[in-house]
């Protein structure tokens, strides 16, 4: 539905009365009756579409302001050097205002166009068919429709239609921003820190997830006898919000530490962790998958599941990290051999946006992390593809990705702010946001300080504790758990899991952001760095 | 649905046997029965979405996969200096390729999660609620199932999902296109010709629509005597193709046209009318709207609809004008007060771009035409603030959107080509296309040569006959006839009107596209031609 299109439609309609008499009479002779009404319908359906389009426009000319209005004061924060308030946080802050001003500022007359069927399905399939007099159309799911406590349908139309497609932030907004980092890394930190973030990532969120898991299933066992969260909420609850909250965002700790320029070391302990995350979370849920049906059995079964678990891990993780070298060989190849390319720097610059973007998705496509990938294809593209491109190129690159990178991140945070009003069934249960918040604590504690032990027996230069306690002060959750948890909000329980991450979120990028500079200096811990000058795109 | 969240999800699931015995057993206690049926749940609902998550992944990376292939045969021809075909047509090949190896090639095996409701609502609403024991499952409109003439209905998924949202087109894909055409736009030679353009865009437009219609009629009137259209194809159905197919596209124009430096004056004229044509378009429709009441006493209503419909047209022409340049002042503005944001050229250029495509859908919300708004926004871009920006963000800015219009133009082209088999229930009516290809060529010789004769009674430098001849010739149909067309092709008309669309579209591309530089240089019109240096952004 589109405005232009409802124009051009009617236009020659309208055209009708001024010019086109001498064709109307014919016409009229042949079926002018059935013509009327059809003529009608057409001008319903395209009032219809007119306005649905003008709506769709509005919703993001809105973001579209929100992140203006982010940028404008980030800029004003920079020339002031204010630093107590992250820019992330500011955005979110932006995103509340908003969510404030649409969910009680501006009332929407509630549409009419609903209808209710009662059906006999008794599951609710994906697309639906409808046979509305012997025409078919079709459905497609959008979900559960969220109730309160009184559990009567809310459809606040506006609210409903600005929500997050979580499609959109995992397969538009995520990449770029995972190929920035890799494309401005200092790889050889990187490579030099791998097995402590290997081990942080596997062994450190499996540990949190399990304490996280612990925790919540005290706390649900004690609302049970208290009876405070209501009937509803079962174990797997607590293993789907363990799941969640447990690992660490990419998106949040590139957006706080990325332009601190802290210790190399940290930067990539930090990083490493949370991005590698990622192939740790497809192992244990291809695991389970693989050994749903056996999953009462438990003994025979568990030394294997860790065996086989860790191959997935192996498989899954070379396979991820081998795609996104092969892309970026391949796209180092091409701009070495068509050197000719290089006299078109916009086709070079297009070849290596799409050859970049390609491999998040092959990944995804072939049930790979995107997101490793990613990152290792912007490594590869850094080390051998820059310098093949010709110079143009390389600033295009290099600026381009800076922009998507710093668009998409604001994106994300301005919009995660206004998802605390915009959201219509929020459950707000003080006893579980508690001891989620304990949970998160001390899941992350006991991931960094006994790893950390562990690893300082293996490593020449020392993980200082001053480094663990910021670790375990910038665990951070953002983005990514958002994004997990806005995914299926039908139940009472998940929405009771979607209010708390939202708050887990807040409280990181609030106050572990905004104090993460302070804590550096308190820890003695040297900001601003400019680490030795490897041949990187690092700006 | 997304995969991340899939595995994030099972994560701990999975840690349960291995790690999370402790836990089990309290649980066990209290609720394991219906726990376990969640977990079920859970694990089949997680399931699904990795899938569909996958798939979208796959699709998006088909799109991906033909742009880079499109990017590197470009690159060939350019190399090559092959001359015959322009790159669009390419793209348009490869599209074809494409959509026929998804036709023919992959076979993916019917959805069984389809389910046909007989349900007593008499129209089709926007949304659906159903109620699936309890609870409420939202369900929306995606339109009505296109059907062959054997009126069954045709559900190959996978040909279903790549479909074309107008929305995507109008929202997004354009206005890069036409803010980049404004934006490195001779202004001169525009303004010089702004008379022409206004005459050709408006009388032109309606007159080959109604002749368009005229035509239609007589093919639709004969075809009613000889019942070969069938029953169902009625006057409603010839105005709106007559409307779609009238007017010409900007996309197509500045995509063949922009690159030749072609003479300056054709160029403005060409490039003019077709972007200036969606002003026309807004006037017409809502003169049908504010009329549609009184639409039967048709004498008292002529000479007002024609009065009020020019004072529309005045209207919303001035205000997307006035739209465009205020959102283009203010920015210069800001970049020339707060000259501190050059220090920042990241923040420079996000402002840019964002006010830039805001400026898009303001206009669409508030009901005028975008196209006209950001046209003159990207003018006064380049006309003030690209003289505040830092050389850094004149250099950005210029790149961003030379990129975006690349990408966002072959993929329109190459999407066009991906339909003629991507498209499920073509019906090609030889008489129709006939009738309509005579209507076009016929429309357009009626448009062009009587106002270019009242035209140059009044210019000093008259439209010569070559001129003539070649906007008789580049009177391309192409991206926003294709995006109209496709909206609705619900009814048996619509979809032998949208198979004929696409042809025209073809002919277009192919034929007037790769004709056109023999046309230029048959009539003997320079090319090439590097225009005086006025100072502009045009690269």
């Amino acid at each position: 539905s589109s405005t232009p299109a409802m124009k051009h439609t009617c236009k020659s309609a309208s055209g009708r009365p001024t010019l086109l008499l001498p064709f109307l009479l014919p016409v009229l002779l042949v079926g002018g009756q059935g013509d009327g009404n059809a003529a009608m319908d057409n001008v319903v359906t395209e009032r219809m579409a007119e306005e649905s389009h003008r709506q769709d426009s509005a919703y993001l000319l809105i973001f579209i302001m929100l992140l203006t209005l982010t940028i404008l004061t980030i800029w004003l924060f920079k020339h002031r050097r204010f630093r107590f308030l992250h820019e992330t946080g500011l955005a979110m802050i932006y995103g509340l205002l908003v969510g404030v001003i649409l969910r009680f500022g501006i009332h929407v007359p509630q549409s009419t166009s609903d209808v209710v069927l009662e059906c006999a399905v008794n599951a609710s399939p994906a697309t639906l068919l409808v046979n509305v007099s012997g025409r078919f159309y079709e459905y497609t799911l959008k979900g559960e429709v969220s109730r309160g406590k009184d559990h009567q349908v809310q459809d606040d139309e506006m609210l409903r239609k600005v929500t997050f497609d979580p499609e959109v932030f995992f397969n538009i907004l995520l990449p770029p921003i995972i190929f920035h980092a890799g494309y401005s890394l200092k790889r050889r930190h990187f490579f030099r820190n791998i097995g402590s973030i290997l081990t942080y990532a596997f062994m450190g969120t499996v540990i949190s997830s399990n304490l996280l898991v612990g925790q919540k299933i005290a706390g649900a066992l004690n609302a049970f006898f208290v009876g405070q969260l209501g009937g509803d909420f079962f174990f797997t609850d607590c293993l789907f919000f363990g799941a969640i909250v447990s690992a660490t965002d990419p998106v949040t700790v590139l957006a706080i530490f990325n332009e601190l320029k802290v210790d190399v070391d940290l930067y990539a302990l930090l990083f490493g962790e949370s991005v590698l995350n990622d192939a740790v979370a497809i192992v244990l849920s291809s695991s389970i998958v693989a050994y749903q049906p056996t999953g009462d059995n438990s003994h025979s079964f568990e030394a294997m599941a860790v065996l086989k678990s860790f191959g997935i891990f192996l498989g899954v993780f070379s396979g991820s990290f081998a795609l996104g070298m092969a892309t970026g060989v391949m796209t180092a190849l091409i701009s070495f051999y068509f050197t000719k390319l290089r006299d078109f720097p916009l086709l070079e610059t297009g070849l290596f946006f799409l050859m970049s973007w390609s491999t998040f998705l092959l990944a995804e496509a072939c049930g790979m992390t995107g997101v490793v990938a990613v990152l290792f294809c912007g490594m590869t593209q850094a080390h051998y593809t820059y310098n093949n491109l010709s110079r143009d190129s390389q600033d295009r690159t290099k600026q381009l990705f800076e922009l998507l990178n710093f668009l998409a991140e604001n994106f994300i945070f301005s919009y995660m702010g206004l998802t605390l009003f915009s959201f219509q069934s929020h459950v707000f249960n003080p006893m579980f946001i508690i001891g989620a918040f304990l949970a998160v604590f001390l899941g992350r504690a006991a991931n960094i300080y006994p790893l950390s032990f562990l690893l300082n027996l293996g490593r020449r230069n020392k993980i200082g504790m001053n480094f663990q306690h910021v670790m375990m002060f910038a665990g951070l959750r953002g983005a990514m758990t958002f994004a997990l948890s806005i995914r299926d909000t039908a139940t009472y329980a998940r929405q009771m899991m979607f209010s708390t991450t939202l708050l887990i979120v807040f409280f990181t990028v609030w106050i572990c952001g905004g104090g993460t500079t302070p804590m550096l200096s308190f820890m003695s811990i040297p900001v601003g760095v400019d680490s030795d000058q490897e041949h990187s795109v690092s700006n």
